[in-house]
């Protein structure tokens, strides 16, 4: 598909959706997802409420641009991380440390995505389609890394086999169900920790939240 | 400290307080916390803003009421479940059990505590003093517990080393490094599997995650 040439006024609007969508941040930061106004960021513009509306047609339109905007963003990030490894050991290593660098980043960001859902807002399945090929990365990772030494003689457990024939979500993926439960614990485990430690739970308990979150990834790669 | 008998107007204010807090509730859920409006409440019930003034001062308050009785219900809960138990690692599934389905009960009531932090809001110490209260229940558990038969040879971690010296969070405590070690992923994985349950991450992957909850127990009972 070849890039079409855009004429002065698309750019123009191009230009002046990306600036609702960085007020749109500053408010998801400093109000919450929940009490965006489109009106407040068109009084910050210095434009009418309806002008605003003819770049977002609502709310949930401008919740949507962010939010695949933030998902499109943590698959490139994951995606490079993966790249730019050659072990799956060490591609999962990656993953996860650009995983909590990228929250840490923009802690508003990653809460949009996976923090307390905005009432009556649902995303669009496009989300849903970049959430799964975010998870494919980790399957493509735990099938080509194998049992970890440690797990080598364990039996399956009630879940693995669960998901020897619950495996939808992972598409026509090839991972074993150890692989598929590796995968999705793998996003559990660092997600338990990354999530609490950006919404400020470990503010005060005085350790080093980056120590707990490499012995959890190291904890999915080696069974320790 | 005997209770002291209260007059027709306290117990008048109490029921406008808790009638206050219902529809704060239903604020939550339904436009989020950070969205929660003290005039709004006071169209519903019929009163004036300035009345409704006299009860709460600002929204905060509000918030910190919600947030200490979430808390306090949580640690009842949790207390009360490991108290009809008398193993370790029943006490400990007893938990979990109950703290899962607290958070399905009353999602929002989940996540106002531990899910997207109120712009702006700040919960006072007795919400971490409560949280801390929590966290001795684990504690107890997996100090009484021991290590599990396949950590029996492991050698120390990075973040156990660490938490030798980093336990100030435990109180005087008396688990070891490796109790302090597992309460702390018992807490970040069932909060990881939890809270993309409550937000709805699961819904359209059709695994059942009961099974994947019940697996993450067991990880950290057992090291499986």
């Amino acid at each position: 598909m070849r890039e079409a040439v855009r004429s002065p006024r698309e750019r123009y609007r191009e230009q002046v959706r990306d600036e609702i969508k960085a007020h749109a941040w500053t408010q998801v930061a400093s109000t919450g997802a929940s009490a965006l106004s489109l009106n407040a960021i068109a009084k910050q513009m210095g434009i009418s409420g309806p002008a605003l509306y003819r770049y977002f047609r609502n709310r949930d339109d401008l919740i949507t641009e962010l939010v695949l905007g933030a998902y499109r963003d943590l698959s490139d990030t994951c995606r490079a991380a993966a790249a730019a490894e050659h072990t799956p050991a060490a591609q999962l290593t990656a993953v996860a440390d650009a995983l909590r660098r990228w929250a840490l980043a923009a802690p508003h960001r990653y809460l949009l995505i996976y923090g307390t859902p905005v009432p009556g807002y649902a995303a669009p399945p496009e989300a849903t389609a970049i959430a799964a090929s975010i998870m494919s990365v980790l399957l493509d990772a735990f099938a080509k890394a194998g049992a970890p030494a440690a797990h080598a003689r364990r039996p399956a457990t009630d879940l693995q086999r669960h998901l020897a024939t619950h495996r939808q979500w992972a598409g026509d993926h090839s991972a074993s169900p150890a692989g598929l439960r590796r995968a999705l614990t793998f996003w559990t485990r660092l997600h338990g920790v990354v999530s609490l430690e950006v919404a400020g739970h470990f503010t005060g308990m005085n350790f080093d939240p980056a120590l707990l979150y490499a012995a959890e990834v190291d904890a999915v790669l080696n069974g320790t």
